[in-house]
């Protein structure tokens, strides 16, 4: 039972809060039973794990906790990162909230079998509100990393003033591409700055997702990444 | 110039933090410069504003904010509630999380004309979190409150166990009502128990989003009802 703060296990879970620990480390923290499950169930091993009441004094583990309510368990982990590779795959290019990071990669979980691939300016996944809003997703498909230029397969790119709608855009990629069907990478920018012009012009085909004409001027990033991927699921599938 | 902690202005932003303050009072407070052009764009009077460094010190009004970095501007306003109506509302049941609730209003006011109803058990709407998740749309389109059994219009629930998909159930709506649509409310559960079985039984029909075999038990709420907004929107669009 650990029953000091100076403990190096408890002073090294409270770093990796920090971007620059987890990456001069590689390894980040889960906090929580239900990721710890989700780890375990992904077959992921952790290198520390401390449960409280047992590993260690609840007061201490609290202290290194991210969390506002205090943890019963804490794991740490090593980071892992996928191949940017899949039937259909997502990409984020400079969304900085690691709320929506963490999002986009349980919907992609949910929704289609490829990694989220992060682009530049995006939030680090393995953060500590990046891994709780992946729900646990981020073990069961741990992101990846690489820039647009590097990205294979048709690119599908999300962009509010885009003439076609997100909708007409599958259609026309099921269509050209018919029962060969290549992999797609559903492309998605910033809230407010979205996909910058060069990308657009790089990507494959632009699609928007029709918004009200009295609505907002856009949706959260981590809603139209979902959008996109319900969309390409559904009709790749009616295509088969 | 405010310059002590004790103005009641001051106090009163403070308090609306609180649930049970936003209740008695019906009021409540909105943090930002966006959020308040929202309001302004909206046609919301505040009836109290304070700019940091204006009409007050920027020190106090760091005190009162609800954000950790502080605000610029807080603005303090009457809440509104709509009418349940629409050609197509969301029901919320039981969705605690105000962030999600903030962010399903954004949503609706992006992909529906009629409000978000709040159910038992659902997160205050003008609590702080919820508003900043609006992204002003609260502003836009205030919520409604209703109980289940109050809707009115056509039932369409999510729910991840029923048979047919989103896709089928709306598709099967839009077949049996032909060019005269009923309104629709969408009714969406709490991300682990979802909708009870009676609301399910009482419900017109019941979809579920498509998921990955291996994928998560359940979309996050906000995009589940995302995901069944932009379809009901798009399918009925096409009957048109």
């Amino acid at each position: 039972m650990i029953t000091s703060r100076d403990n190096s296990q408890l002073k090294q879970i409270h770093k990796l809060q920090r971007k620059k620990e987890r990456d001069s480390s590689g390894l980040f923290a889960a906090e929580g039973e239900d990721l710890i499950a989700a780890a375990e169930a992904a077959g992921w091993t952790p290198e520390t794990l401390l449960r409280s009441g047992e590993d260690v004094e609840p007061e201490l583990l609290d202290r290194v906790s991210s969390l506002g309510s205090g943890a019963r368990v804490i794991g740490v982990y090593r980071q892992r990162w996928s191949e940017p590779v899949g039937d259909v795959c997502v990409y984020l290019h400079g969304v900085g909230d690691p709320g929506n990071v963490g999002t986009v990669i349980r919907a992609a979980h949910a929704l289609c079998d490829g990694p989220v691939i992060l682009g530049p300016g995006c939030a680090d996944p393995y953060g500590p509100k990046a891994v709780r809003a992946s729900m646990g997703s981020i073990f069961a498909r741990p992101p990846a990393r690489t820039a647009f230029t590097e990205l294979r397969g048709f690119k599908l790119a999300l962009d509010g003033g885009a003439e076609r709608t997100l909708g007409d855009a599958v259609s026309a990629l099921a269509a050209a591409s018919g029962p060969a069907q290549p992999s797609v990478v559903l492309c998605v920018g910033a809230e407010r700055s979205g996909l910058s012009e060069p990308l657009l012009d790089a990507a494959e085909a632009v699609g928007r997702i029709p918004i009200a004409a009295d609505g907002p001027d856009s949706l959260n990033v981590a809603m139209a990444a979902t959008v996109g991927l319900y969309e390409l699921r559904n009709r790749m599938a009616a295509n088969v």
